[in-house]
Protein backbone atom coordinates (compact mmCIF):
# COMPACT_ATOMS: atom_id res chain seq x y z
CA UNK A 1 0.00 0.00 0.00
CA UNK A 2 1.25 3.77 -0.92
CA UNK A 3 0.51 6.52 0.85
CA UNK A 4 -1.62 7.37 -2.55
CA UNK A 5 -3.63 4.22 -2.27
CA UNK A 6 -6.53 4.18 0.25
CA UNK A 7 -7.79 0.55 1.39
CA UNK A 8 -11.55 0.44 0.53
CA UNK A 9 -13.83 -2.51 1.76
CA UNK A 10 -16.04 -3.89 -1.73
CA UNK A 11 -18.19 -6.31 -2.76
CA UNK A 12 -16.39 -8.25 -5.49
CA UNK A 13 -18.49 -10.56 -7.85
CA UNK A 14 -17.48 -13.87 -9.48
CA UNK A 15 -19.31 -16.18 -11.37
CA UNK A 16 -17.95 -18.89 -9.89
CA UNK A 17 -18.19 -17.67 -5.89
CA UNK A 18 -21.00 -15.20 -6.57
CA UNK A 19 -21.07 -11.70 -4.01
CA UNK A 20 -18.47 -11.77 -1.54
CA UNK A 21 -16.84 -9.18 0.93
CA UNK A 22 -13.25 -7.91 -0.19
CA UNK A 23 -10.34 -5.57 0.65
CA UNK A 24 -9.40 -3.18 -2.76
CA UNK A 25 -6.64 -0.63 -3.23
CA UNK A 26 -8.55 2.52 -4.53
CA UNK A 27 -6.25 5.45 -5.82
CA UNK A 28 -7.16 8.71 -3.85
CA UNK A 29 -8.86 11.78 -5.96
CA UNK A 30 -7.93 14.98 -4.01
CA UNK A 31 -9.58 18.31 -4.86
CA UNK A 32 -6.56 21.06 -4.91
CA UNK A 33 -6.96 24.57 -5.22
CA UNK A 34 -4.58 26.90 -6.77
CA UNK A 35 -4.01 30.20 -5.66
CA UNK A 36 -1.36 32.72 -7.47
CA UNK A 37 -0.48 35.85 -5.67
CA UNK A 38 -3.59 35.22 -3.18
CA UNK A 39 -5.94 35.24 -6.53
CA UNK A 40 -8.03 31.52 -6.53
CA UNK A 41 -7.08 30.01 -10.14
CA UNK A 42 -8.27 26.52 -10.69
CA UNK A 43 -9.13 23.47 -8.56
CA UNK A 44 -7.26 20.11 -9.82
CA UNK A 45 -8.58 17.05 -9.39
CA UNK A 46 -5.35 14.47 -8.85
CA UNK A 47 -3.88 11.92 -6.38
CA UNK A 48 -2.37 14.92 -4.58
CA UNK A 49 1.11 14.47 -4.37
CA UNK A 50 4.38 16.43 -5.61
CA UNK A 51 1.79 19.34 -5.13
CA UNK A 52 4.61 21.80 -5.98
CA UNK A 53 5.87 20.46 -9.52
CA UNK A 54 2.24 20.16 -10.07
CA UNK A 55 1.38 23.65 -9.25
CA UNK A 56 4.52 25.09 -11.05
CA UNK A 57 4.17 22.97 -14.28
CA UNK A 58 0.57 23.76 -15.11
CA UNK A 59 1.44 27.40 -14.45
CA UNK A 60 3.89 27.07 -16.85
CA UNK A 61 1.79 25.36 -19.22
CA UNK A 62 -0.71 27.96 -19.11
CA UNK A 63 1.36 30.55 -19.46
CA UNK A 64 1.53 32.28 -16.04
CA UNK A 65 5.30 31.37 -15.53
CA UNK A 66 7.86 32.03 -17.80
CA UNK A 67 11.14 31.24 -15.91
CA UNK A 68 11.46 29.54 -12.47
CA UNK A 69 13.19 33.30 -11.45
CA UNK A 70 9.66 34.01 -11.13
CA UNK A 71 8.28 31.93 -8.02
CA UNK A 72 9.05 33.69 -5.31
CA UNK A 73 7.50 31.10 -3.06
CA UNK A 74 5.20 28.05 -3.18
CA UNK A 75 3.52 27.26 0.11
CA UNK A 76 1.33 24.08 0.53
CA UNK A 77 -1.19 23.61 2.86
CA UNK A 78 -2.15 20.09 2.88
CA UNK A 79 -4.60 20.40 5.54
CA UNK A 80 -6.84 22.53 3.61
CA UNK A 81 -6.02 21.18 -0.12
CA UNK A 82 -4.38 24.22 -1.13
CA UNK A 83 -1.52 25.43 -2.90
CA UNK A 84 -0.80 29.41 -2.89
CA UNK A 85 1.99 30.17 -5.52
CA UNK A 86 3.72 33.85 -5.26
CA UNK A 87 5.27 35.27 -8.14
CA UNK A 88 7.51 37.79 -9.05
CA UNK A 89 5.06 39.05 -11.96
CA UNK A 90 2.16 40.71 -12.97
CA UNK A 91 -0.09 37.76 -13.68
CA UNK A 92 -3.48 39.86 -14.38
CA UNK A 93 -3.27 39.79 -17.60
CA UNK A 94 -2.67 35.69 -17.91
CA UNK A 95 -5.32 35.45 -15.44
CA UNK A 96 -7.81 37.55 -17.41
CA UNK A 97 -7.01 35.20 -20.91
CA UNK A 98 -7.25 32.33 -19.04
CA UNK A 99 -10.20 32.61 -17.22
CA UNK A 100 -11.57 34.10 -20.78
CA UNK A 101 -10.48 31.24 -23.16
CA UNK A 102 -10.47 28.26 -20.47
CA UNK A 103 -11.13 25.30 -22.89
CA UNK A 104 -12.30 21.73 -21.49
CA UNK A 105 -13.08 18.19 -22.72
CA UNK A 106 -13.36 15.76 -20.07
CA UNK A 107 -10.01 13.69 -20.87
CA UNK A 108 -9.53 16.31 -24.35
CA UNK A 109 -9.19 18.73 -22.35
CA UNK A 110 -7.01 21.64 -23.67
CA UNK A 111 -7.32 25.09 -21.42
CA UNK A 112 -6.08 28.02 -23.77
CA UNK A 113 -6.18 25.65 -26.81
CA UNK A 114 -6.08 28.03 -30.02
CA UNK A 115 -4.17 30.55 -27.80
CA UNK A 116 -1.62 28.15 -27.41
CA UNK A 117 -1.43 26.72 -31.04
CA UNK A 118 -1.11 30.20 -32.50
CA UNK A 119 2.09 30.81 -30.09
CA UNK A 120 3.33 27.64 -31.14
CA UNK A 121 2.64 27.80 -35.17
CA UNK A 122 6.51 27.72 -36.25
CA UNK A 123 8.16 27.16 -33.25
CA UNK A 124 8.92 23.43 -34.54
CA UNK A 125 11.15 21.49 -32.29
CA UNK A 126 14.98 21.31 -32.71
CA UNK A 127 17.10 17.95 -31.32
CA UNK A 128 19.91 16.09 -32.86
CA UNK A 129 18.50 13.01 -30.26
CA UNK A 130 17.89 9.91 -32.57
CA UNK A 131 16.37 6.81 -30.38
CA UNK A 132 17.09 2.88 -31.90
CA UNK A 133 13.60 0.94 -32.11
CA UNK A 134 14.73 -1.11 -28.65
CA UNK A 135 15.21 2.05 -27.02
CA UNK A 136 11.52 2.69 -26.97
CA UNK A 137 10.23 -0.71 -26.34
CA UNK A 138 12.66 -0.53 -22.93
CA UNK A 139 11.88 3.01 -21.41
CA UNK A 140 8.04 1.82 -21.77
CA UNK A 141 9.24 -1.63 -20.06
CA UNK A 142 10.58 0.62 -17.71
CA UNK A 143 7.98 2.82 -17.19
CA UNK A 144 5.94 -0.24 -16.40
CA UNK A 145 8.00 -1.59 -13.82
CA UNK A 146 7.81 1.88 -12.14
CA UNK A 147 4.39 1.88 -11.05
CA UNK A 148 3.60 0.07 -7.71
CA UNK A 149 0.45 2.11 -7.80
CA UNK A 150 -0.92 1.40 -11.10
CA UNK A 151 -0.06 -2.28 -10.05
CA UNK A 152 -2.19 -1.74 -6.77
CA UNK A 153 -5.32 0.34 -7.96
CA UNK A 154 -5.37 0.85 -12.25
CA UNK A 155 -6.56 4.67 -10.95
CA UNK A 156 -3.45 6.07 -12.69
CA UNK A 157 -1.89 7.21 -15.69
CA UNK A 158 1.72 6.83 -15.75
CA UNK A 159 4.59 9.60 -17.16
CA UNK A 160 8.23 9.56 -17.41
CA UNK A 161 10.90 11.95 -18.78
CA UNK A 162 13.53 9.42 -20.12
CA UNK A 163 16.72 9.66 -22.02
CA UNK A 164 17.48 7.20 -24.59
CA UNK A 165 19.28 4.86 -21.47
CA UNK A 166 16.98 5.37 -18.76
CA UNK A 167 14.02 6.66 -16.97
CA UNK A 168 15.12 10.17 -15.12
CA UNK A 169 11.81 11.06 -13.94
CA UNK A 170 8.58 9.42 -12.81
CA UNK A 171 5.11 10.60 -11.59
CA UNK A 172 2.01 8.78 -11.83
CA UNK A 173 -1.66 10.44 -11.34
CA UNK A 174 -5.42 9.71 -11.47
CA UNK A 175 -5.45 12.29 -14.68
CA UNK A 176 -3.03 11.94 -17.36
CA UNK A 177 -2.26 15.65 -17.69
CA UNK A 178 -1.29 16.10 -14.05
CA UNK A 179 1.29 13.43 -14.61
CA UNK A 180 2.18 15.61 -17.43
CA UNK A 181 2.16 18.57 -15.86
CA UNK A 182 4.57 17.14 -12.81
CA UNK A 183 7.24 16.19 -14.98
CA UNK A 184 6.92 19.96 -16.79
CA UNK A 185 7.31 21.44 -13.42
CA UNK A 186 9.96 19.36 -12.27
CA UNK A 187 12.08 20.43 -15.31
CA UNK A 188 11.22 23.69 -15.55
CA UNK A 189 11.85 24.08 -11.55
CA UNK A 190 15.34 22.41 -11.84
CA UNK A 191 16.36 23.94 -15.43
CA UNK A 192 16.67 20.25 -16.61
CA UNK A 193 17.24 20.69 -20.38
CA UNK A 194 14.93 18.90 -22.70
CA UNK A 195 15.91 18.71 -26.42
CA UNK A 196 17.91 15.30 -25.72
CA UNK A 197 15.11 13.91 -24.06
CA UNK A 198 12.05 12.11 -24.50
CA UNK A 199 8.28 12.11 -22.41
CA UNK A 200 6.86 8.23 -22.49
CA UNK A 201 3.12 8.12 -20.86
CA UNK A 202 0.19 5.77 -20.57
CA UNK A 203 -1.87 8.06 -21.48
CA UNK A 204 -3.32 9.30 -24.90
CA UNK A 205 -1.79 11.43 -27.40
CA UNK A 206 -4.16 14.15 -27.74
CA UNK A 207 -3.18 17.46 -29.13
CA UNK A 208 -2.99 18.98 -25.42
CA UNK A 209 0.11 16.10 -24.99
CA UNK A 210 1.80 17.74 -27.79
CA UNK A 211 1.50 21.05 -26.91
CA UNK A 212 2.71 20.89 -23.62
CA UNK A 213 5.62 18.61 -25.02
CA UNK A 214 6.38 21.62 -27.86
CA UNK A 215 5.98 24.16 -25.08
CA UNK A 216 9.03 22.61 -23.41
CA UNK A 217 10.92 21.75 -26.84
CA UNK A 218 10.55 18.08 -26.05
CA UNK A 219 11.69 16.35 -29.27
CA UNK A 220 10.15 12.58 -28.84
CA UNK A 221 6.50 11.43 -27.58
CA UNK A 222 5.69 8.22 -26.97
CA UNK A 223 3.00 6.32 -25.36
CA UNK A 224 1.23 3.02 -25.10
CA UNK A 225 -2.04 4.28 -26.04
CA UNK A 226 -3.07 5.54 -29.38
CA UNK A 227 -2.60 9.34 -31.25
CA UNK A 228 -5.71 11.68 -32.37
CA UNK A 229 -5.73 13.16 -35.69
CA UNK A 230 -4.98 16.31 -34.39
CA UNK A 231 -2.02 15.59 -32.38
CA UNK A 232 -0.59 13.72 -35.44
CA UNK A 233 -0.95 17.26 -37.53
CA UNK A 234 0.43 19.18 -34.74
CA UNK A 235 3.42 17.04 -34.62
CA UNK A 236 4.20 17.08 -38.11
CA UNK A 237 4.13 21.32 -37.39
CA UNK A 238 6.14 21.20 -34.59
CA UNK A 239 8.68 18.56 -35.49
CA UNK A 240 7.86 16.30 -32.97
CA UNK A 241 8.38 12.63 -33.44
CA UNK A 242 5.26 10.79 -31.91
CA UNK A 243 4.76 7.18 -31.07
CA UNK A 244 2.40 5.34 -30.17
CA UNK A 245 0.80 1.96 -29.44
CA UNK A 246 3.87 0.64 -27.77
CA UNK A 247 2.68 -2.85 -26.95
CA UNK A 248 4.76 -6.52 -26.88
CA UNK A 249 7.70 -4.81 -28.33
CA UNK A 250 5.71 -3.64 -31.42
CA UNK A 251 4.89 0.17 -31.62
CA UNK A 252 3.72 2.80 -34.66
CA UNK A 253 5.59 5.91 -35.40
CA UNK A 254 2.68 9.09 -36.36
CA UNK A 255 5.42 11.48 -37.21
CA UNK A 256 8.86 12.20 -37.13
CA UNK A 257 10.35 9.17 -37.95
CA UNK A 258 13.69 10.69 -38.90
CA UNK A 259 14.63 10.57 -35.42
CA UNK A 260 14.09 6.55 -35.33
CA UNK A 261 17.26 4.94 -36.60
CA UNK A 262 17.19 1.01 -36.49
CA UNK A 263 20.89 -0.44 -36.85
CA UNK B 1 -13.79 2.77 -41.47
CA UNK B 2 -16.30 5.01 -39.79
CA UNK B 3 -16.42 9.09 -40.25
CA UNK B 4 -15.05 9.23 -37.07
CA UNK B 5 -11.63 7.91 -37.94
CA UNK B 6 -9.21 8.92 -40.62
CA UNK B 7 -6.92 6.51 -42.56
CA UNK B 8 -2.53 7.61 -41.93
CA UNK B 9 0.14 6.53 -43.41
CA UNK B 10 2.50 5.37 -40.21
CA UNK B 11 5.86 3.59 -39.84
CA UNK B 12 5.32 0.56 -37.69
CA UNK B 13 7.82 -1.53 -35.87
CA UNK B 14 7.79 -5.24 -35.19
CA UNK B 15 11.13 -6.98 -33.85
CA UNK B 16 10.50 -9.62 -36.50
CA UNK B 17 10.00 -7.35 -39.50
CA UNK B 18 11.80 -4.09 -38.29
CA UNK B 19 10.50 -1.08 -39.28
CA UNK B 20 8.08 -1.05 -42.37
CA UNK B 21 5.37 1.19 -43.43
CA UNK B 22 1.82 0.65 -42.67
CA UNK B 23 -1.93 2.38 -42.88
CA UNK B 24 -3.38 2.82 -39.50
CA UNK B 25 -7.07 4.29 -38.92
CA UNK B 26 -7.24 6.94 -36.72
CA UNK B 27 -9.00 8.77 -34.19
CA UNK B 28 -10.54 12.31 -35.28
CA UNK B 29 -10.10 14.77 -32.45
CA UNK B 30 -11.42 18.13 -33.33
CA UNK B 31 -11.57 21.40 -31.74
CA UNK B 32 -15.52 22.63 -31.51
CA UNK B 33 -16.22 26.31 -30.15
CA UNK B 34 -19.37 26.07 -27.84
CA UNK B 35 -21.39 29.78 -27.92
CA UNK B 36 -24.68 30.45 -25.59
CA UNK B 37 -26.36 33.85 -26.85
CA UNK B 38 -23.48 34.50 -29.12
CA UNK B 39 -21.03 34.02 -26.31
CA UNK B 40 -18.21 32.01 -26.80
CA UNK B 41 -17.82 29.87 -23.62
CA UNK B 42 -15.52 26.97 -24.18
CA UNK B 43 -13.97 24.86 -27.12
CA UNK B 44 -14.17 21.16 -26.41
CA UNK B 45 -11.37 18.47 -27.85
CA UNK B 46 -13.83 15.73 -29.27
CA UNK B 47 -14.21 13.18 -32.17
CA UNK B 48 -17.07 16.11 -33.54
CA UNK B 49 -20.04 14.08 -33.56
CA UNK B 50 -24.05 13.89 -32.32
CA UNK B 51 -22.86 18.18 -31.59
CA UNK B 52 -26.27 19.38 -30.57
CA UNK B 53 -26.38 16.15 -27.47
CA UNK B 54 -22.68 17.51 -26.63
CA UNK B 55 -24.04 21.09 -26.46
CA UNK B 56 -26.90 20.56 -24.80
CA UNK B 57 -25.50 18.05 -22.54
CA UNK B 58 -22.41 20.26 -21.64
CA UNK B 59 -24.74 23.12 -21.09
CA UNK B 60 -27.34 21.48 -18.65
CA UNK B 61 -24.15 19.71 -16.48
CA UNK B 62 -22.61 23.04 -16.21
CA UNK B 63 -26.26 24.96 -15.05
CA UNK B 64 -26.65 26.88 -18.15
CA UNK B 65 -29.76 24.83 -19.02
CA UNK B 66 -32.56 23.86 -16.77
CA UNK B 67 -35.40 22.35 -19.39
CA UNK B 68 -35.41 21.65 -22.67
CA UNK B 69 -37.68 24.58 -23.30
CA UNK B 70 -34.85 26.74 -22.72
CA UNK B 71 -33.51 25.89 -25.59
CA UNK B 72 -34.87 28.04 -28.49
CA UNK B 73 -32.37 26.29 -31.47
CA UNK B 74 -29.29 25.20 -31.72
CA UNK B 75 -27.15 25.48 -34.72
CA UNK B 76 -24.28 23.83 -36.23
CA UNK B 77 -21.58 24.99 -38.09
CA UNK B 78 -20.02 22.04 -39.15
CA UNK B 79 -17.08 24.47 -41.26
CA UNK B 80 -16.18 26.71 -38.64
CA UNK B 81 -16.35 23.92 -35.62
CA UNK B 82 -18.88 25.78 -34.00
CA UNK B 83 -21.85 25.54 -31.97
CA UNK B 84 -24.40 28.30 -31.31
CA UNK B 85 -27.14 27.73 -28.81
CA UNK B 86 -29.60 30.26 -28.45
CA UNK B 87 -31.52 30.07 -25.01
CA UNK B 88 -34.09 31.60 -23.76
CA UNK B 89 -32.79 32.15 -19.71
CA UNK B 90 -29.97 34.54 -19.55
CA UNK B 91 -27.22 32.63 -18.91
CA UNK B 92 -24.82 36.11 -18.00
CA UNK B 93 -24.53 34.81 -14.13
CA UNK B 94 -23.75 31.62 -14.92
CA UNK B 95 -21.29 32.30 -17.19
CA UNK B 96 -19.66 34.44 -14.95
CA UNK B 97 -19.60 32.12 -12.12
CA UNK B 98 -18.60 29.25 -14.67
CA UNK B 99 -15.84 31.36 -16.29
CA UNK B 100 -14.79 32.43 -12.55
CA UNK B 101 -14.46 29.11 -10.83
CA UNK B 102 -13.19 26.50 -13.98
CA UNK B 103 -11.90 23.62 -12.38
CA UNK B 104 -9.52 21.50 -14.45
CA UNK B 105 -7.25 18.58 -14.03
CA UNK B 106 -6.84 16.80 -17.37
CA UNK B 107 -8.32 13.23 -17.47
CA UNK B 108 -9.59 14.16 -13.56
CA UNK B 109 -11.34 17.71 -14.65
CA UNK B 110 -14.19 18.72 -12.91
CA UNK B 111 -15.49 22.48 -13.99
CA UNK B 112 -17.94 24.11 -11.07
CA UNK B 113 -16.23 21.47 -8.93
CA UNK B 114 -17.27 22.87 -5.70
CA UNK B 115 -20.08 24.48 -6.67
CA UNK B 116 -21.60 21.50 -8.29
CA UNK B 117 -20.81 19.67 -5.12
CA UNK B 118 -22.44 21.72 -3.21
CA UNK B 119 -25.68 22.01 -5.33
CA UNK B 120 -25.72 17.94 -5.09
CA UNK B 121 -25.28 17.61 -1.13
CA UNK B 122 -28.20 16.13 0.37
CA UNK B 123 -29.60 15.03 -2.64
CA UNK B 124 -29.52 11.84 -2.72
CA UNK B 125 -30.87 9.61 -5.86
CA UNK B 126 -34.27 7.38 -5.22
CA UNK B 127 -34.61 4.71 -7.41
CA UNK B 128 -36.26 1.13 -7.05
CA UNK B 129 -34.00 -0.29 -9.59
CA UNK B 130 -32.46 -3.83 -8.84
CA UNK B 131 -30.15 -5.32 -10.91
CA UNK B 132 -28.73 -9.08 -11.01
CA UNK B 133 -24.87 -9.81 -11.73
CA UNK B 134 -25.75 -10.98 -14.94
CA UNK B 135 -27.39 -7.75 -16.03
CA UNK B 136 -23.82 -6.01 -15.27
CA UNK B 137 -21.91 -7.92 -17.17
CA UNK B 138 -24.15 -8.64 -20.17
CA UNK B 139 -24.53 -4.62 -20.88
CA UNK B 140 -20.68 -4.31 -20.44
CA UNK B 141 -20.74 -6.90 -23.01
CA UNK B 142 -23.14 -5.06 -25.38
CA UNK B 143 -21.02 -1.81 -24.78
CA UNK B 144 -18.17 -3.76 -26.08
CA UNK B 145 -19.80 -5.12 -28.91
CA UNK B 146 -21.29 -1.71 -29.92
CA UNK B 147 -18.22 -0.10 -30.60
CA UNK B 148 -16.81 -0.01 -34.29
CA UNK B 149 -14.42 2.79 -33.62
CA UNK B 150 -12.60 1.60 -31.19
CA UNK B 151 -12.09 -1.73 -32.87
CA UNK B 152 -10.48 0.24 -35.74
CA UNK B 153 -8.75 2.96 -33.30
CA UNK B 154 -8.02 2.07 -29.79
CA UNK B 155 -8.88 5.67 -29.48
CA UNK B 156 -11.86 6.37 -27.73
CA UNK B 157 -14.10 5.83 -24.20
CA UNK B 158 -17.59 4.36 -24.71
CA UNK B 159 -20.53 4.97 -22.92
CA UNK B 160 -23.73 4.13 -23.15
CA UNK B 161 -27.10 4.60 -21.06
CA UNK B 162 -29.07 1.18 -20.63
CA UNK B 163 -31.73 -0.68 -18.84
CA UNK B 164 -31.74 -4.21 -16.99
CA UNK B 165 -31.95 -5.82 -20.28
CA UNK B 166 -30.49 -3.97 -22.81
CA UNK B 167 -28.69 -0.69 -24.22
CA UNK B 168 -30.62 2.39 -25.34
CA UNK B 169 -28.30 4.66 -26.27
CA UNK B 170 -24.66 4.40 -27.56
CA UNK B 171 -22.28 7.53 -28.01
CA UNK B 172 -18.17 7.26 -27.92
CA UNK B 173 -16.12 9.90 -27.98
CA UNK B 174 -11.91 10.89 -27.60
CA UNK B 175 -13.26 12.30 -23.96
CA UNK B 176 -14.80 9.79 -21.31
CA UNK B 177 -16.72 13.77 -20.20
CA UNK B 178 -17.61 14.09 -24.29
CA UNK B 179 -18.98 10.78 -24.13
CA UNK B 180 -20.78 11.24 -20.97
CA UNK B 181 -22.40 14.87 -21.56
CA UNK B 182 -23.63 13.32 -25.04
CA UNK B 183 -25.68 10.76 -23.05
CA UNK B 184 -26.63 13.35 -20.95
CA UNK B 185 -27.80 15.74 -23.68
CA UNK B 186 -29.57 12.85 -25.30
CA UNK B 187 -31.68 12.19 -22.52
CA UNK B 188 -32.30 16.39 -21.85
CA UNK B 189 -33.42 16.95 -25.01
CA UNK B 190 -35.57 13.98 -24.97
CA UNK B 191 -37.12 13.83 -21.65
CA UNK B 192 -35.64 9.90 -21.26
CA UNK B 193 -36.47 9.45 -17.43
CA UNK B 194 -33.66 8.08 -15.60
CA UNK B 195 -34.52 7.09 -12.20
CA UNK B 196 -34.64 3.13 -13.80
CA UNK B 197 -32.08 3.26 -15.57
CA UNK B 198 -27.68 2.53 -15.48
CA UNK B 199 -24.99 4.55 -17.18
CA UNK B 200 -22.39 1.36 -18.94
CA UNK B 201 -18.88 3.28 -19.17
CA UNK B 202 -15.02 1.79 -20.24
CA UNK B 203 -14.02 5.23 -18.65
CA UNK B 204 -12.59 5.62 -15.03
CA UNK B 205 -15.43 6.11 -12.38
CA UNK B 206 -13.72 9.49 -11.16
CA UNK B 207 -15.50 12.56 -9.04
CA UNK B 208 -16.93 14.25 -12.57
CA UNK B 209 -18.81 11.22 -13.47
CA UNK B 210 -20.68 10.68 -10.32
CA UNK B 211 -21.45 14.72 -9.90
CA UNK B 212 -22.94 14.26 -13.53
CA UNK B 213 -25.45 11.09 -12.97
CA UNK B 214 -26.07 12.66 -9.65
CA UNK B 215 -27.77 15.92 -11.65
CA UNK B 216 -29.55 13.82 -13.99
CA UNK B 217 -30.24 11.22 -11.41
CA UNK B 218 -29.04 8.31 -12.84
CA UNK B 219 -28.91 5.35 -9.77
CA UNK B 220 -26.10 3.20 -11.04
CA UNK B 221 -22.97 3.77 -12.78
CA UNK B 222 -21.03 0.99 -14.69
CA UNK B 223 -17.50 1.09 -15.69
CA UNK B 224 -14.94 -1.62 -16.71
CA UNK B 225 -12.27 0.56 -15.32
CA UNK B 226 -11.47 1.67 -11.74
CA UNK B 227 -13.04 4.07 -8.95
CA UNK B 228 -11.05 6.94 -7.46
CA UNK B 229 -12.03 7.49 -3.40
CA UNK B 230 -13.46 11.24 -3.37
CA UNK B 231 -16.00 9.33 -6.46
CA UNK B 232 -16.70 6.50 -3.90
CA UNK B 233 -17.30 8.74 -0.94
CA UNK B 234 -19.85 10.98 -3.33
CA UNK B 235 -21.87 7.59 -4.20
CA UNK B 236 -22.28 6.91 -0.62
CA UNK B 237 -23.21 10.64 -0.18
CA UNK B 238 -25.57 10.49 -2.80
CA UNK B 239 -27.03 7.03 -2.90
CA UNK B 240 -25.63 5.85 -6.30
CA UNK B 241 -24.20 2.48 -6.83
CA UNK B 242 -21.05 2.37 -8.04
CA UNK B 243 -19.72 -0.86 -10.17
CA UNK B 244 -16.44 -0.76 -11.20
CA UNK B 245 -13.69 -3.29 -12.78
CA UNK B 246 -16.06 -5.19 -15.17
CA UNK B 247 -14.16 -7.85 -16.87
CA UNK B 248 -14.50 -11.57 -17.48
CA UNK B 249 -17.60 -11.73 -16.02
CA UNK B 250 -16.44 -10.45 -12.64
CA UNK B 251 -16.73 -6.63 -10.99
CA UNK B 252 -16.54 -5.25 -7.75
CA UNK B 253 -19.34 -3.20 -6.04
CA UNK B 254 -18.13 0.61 -4.46
CA UNK B 255 -21.19 1.42 -2.94
CA UNK B 256 -25.03 1.12 -3.17
CA UNK B 257 -24.58 -2.73 -2.78
CA UNK B 258 -28.50 -2.90 -2.22
CA UNK B 259 -29.20 -3.00 -5.64
CA UNK B 260 -27.11 -5.76 -6.90
CA UNK B 261 -29.65 -8.89 -6.09
CA UNK B 262 -28.38 -12.13 -6.72
CA UNK B 263 -31.00 -14.83 -7.44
Amino acid sequence: MSENTVEIDVLHFDPSTGLRRQSRSVIREKPITLFINETELVTLLCTGHHLDELAAGFLFAEGFLKSPKDILGIEIDEANGQVHVTCSRDTGAVNQLWTKRTVTSGCGKGTLFYFALDALRGKRVRSDLRLDPRNIVNRMEDLHRMSDTYRLTHGVHNTALADAGEILVFRDDIGRHNAVDMIVGHCFLNAIPLRDKLLVTTGRLTSEMLIKAAKLGIPILVSRNTATTLAIELAKTLHITLIGHVRAGKFVVYSGEERIVSD
